[in-house]
């Protein structure tokens, strides 16, 4: 099975979206952006061993892939539409394709995004990268960079969990419901579109989790030129995180595990405002901070400051 | 160096293109597409040792990862402008990195093109993942599908110089003048962006060439679902590439080595129309067949019928 056969057999799907003039199989895909809206575009690779687990299921791996870039666009409060894929493969095993794409696809149909264009190519070890272009009302892209104080600092869904399940999954530890859910939240994050286009005109500034809750908060705060607090005691931790470690350990992968996936971002209203705003998105947001005049990053607990100390990941480091 | 050190040091320059709202540093970059145009995307990978040798030049490497994808936006008849970039690197060398960033920098702004993001990535072996958007006039982009039969197929400049050239840079040969030059066409593949804007209103169809000649001929065919033939005496092969090898090789080279990167279109008009239309563009055209009815693609040698074997490079095959 060739390149062309690989596109062919599990990436070449028919399209209905009108937007998409052609999609693979030219030098490039051609799309017709509508008038009055600018474009979003990020870019993601997740290489195997590194980002994932070796072991982890072909079609979370596809999911996931997707996933990490629709939070990226839903951090910009922008509608996702094109995705472009380059593949690179250590061998041409159909089953993992199949799967591969099954997830890429399941998490794409979720947005009514369209694989567009892609190279598959061959290495020693499985990288893949994803490409979406995402289209918002101009001006209305939602920046890391637009914080003022005053304001509070939101997060949604809950935290930890991902960083938790990624932890399970490498220790191989027996599983249990709670396990499973925590483990999910790593395979399977959910990309928080829909929030990120309901509080496009509530918030000051967002970011997606990708690198863990304070040093992302802090790339938010740092972007603004201005300084925060995350009151810790207020941070979101699931039932199953709670259930499943001590509360210090829960709460050390919330702050800096990463790869959750969830949105924080800072805004005047209050918690209950926003969450009547995003009633039918499924998912709450919590108030865990505020925003303040100065420079940097600090904690709180029970009301005294906490130390704590970045732990995010970086490549290289 | 961490990746965030690495992207603002090597990778985040200011631009005066307005057409960027926001560039390097947010969640994705946010730009502006001008009212009537489409939007062409393009994605291609490179891996170290399968598709540039280990021991190219970083500068080589950068320059050419970004002129591949060029030639895609070329093959459109689309002008590129902004670009993402995924870069896998197997260790965090400072020299390699700011090589590799001044060689795909030289590239861009050759055509005016703007890194808007991207993603570093930690693995073992390099990977580089270029995406390209261009925009083209509504309707404009020039497709593999749509030749005519009557047409005449053109390619531009010369042919087999870049294969010869790898064939060389990997075999240790002593270095001459003339393969220098071969080796050059490999490293540092020139795309004919202003020659795709030219022919856009001539040429029916256009396809670059990447995998070899006759591979990429019978794509463009097979997308135009109709025949043709390459007449073998017609195709142009540099000086070089004759000084350096006997006719039958440097024609082997040409029909089945790629990596040539001119552009491969079918056009009723004839060469010296052409020619004269893209007299700026600092490349001639040549006529090397003709489309006709039916399907398939064949060679002809001094009138007669020449079999080739298609040879093009896929990977996994």
């Amino acid at each position: 099975m060739d390149e062309f056969e690989i596109i062919r057999r599990f990436f070449d799907r028919e399209t209905t979206d009108e937007s998409i003039i052609a999609g693979i199989g030219d030098d490039g895909a051609v799309t017709r952006p509508m008038a009055g809206r600018d474009l979003v575009t990020v870019i993601d690779s997740m290489v195997a061993g590194v980002h994932f687990p070796l072991s982890m299921h072909p079609a979370d791996v596809g999911y996931r892939a997707v996933a990490v870039n629709l939070s990226d666009i839903a951090a910009m409060a922008a509608i996702p539409k094109w995705m472009t894929l380059a593949l690179t493969l250590d061998q041409a095993d159909p089953a993992w394709i199949e799967d591969f794409a099954k997830g890429l696809f399941a998490a794409a149909d979720e947005h009514g995004v369209s694989l567009i264009g892609g190279d598959t190519t061959h290495g020693s070890e499985k990288v893949v990268t994803i490409q979406i272009t995402g289209i918002v009302e101009v001006g209305a892209a939602l920046m890391r960079s637009g914080a003022s104080a005053g304001e509070s600092i939101f997060v949604t869904g809950s935290v930890g969990d991902a960083a938790a399940g990624l932890s399970i999954l490498q220790s191989g530890a027996p599983s249990n419901a709670d396990t499973d859910y925590l483990v999910r939240r790593f395979t399977r994050p959910t990309a928080r579109v829909s929030v990120g286009r309901k509080i496009g005109a509530l918030a000051g500034a967002a970011i997606d989790l990708s690198d863990g809750l304070f040093t992302d908060t802090e790339k938010l705060l740092s972007a603004s030129s201005l300084s925060g607090i995350i009151e810790t005691d207020l941070v979101p931790l699931s039932a199953e995180l709670q259930r499943t470690m001590a509360r210090d350990d829960a709460l050390r992968f919330a702050l800096g595990g990463g790869d959750d996936y969830e949105l924080c971002f800072t805004s005047a209203a209050s918690e209950d405002e926003i969450n009547e705003s995003i009633a039918e998105c499924g998912v709450a947001v919590t108030r865990i901070g505020s925003v303040g005049e100065g420079r940097g990053l600090s904690c709180t607990m029970n009301g005294e400051r906490y130390a704590y100390r970045d732990d995010g990941y970086r490549h290289f480091r």
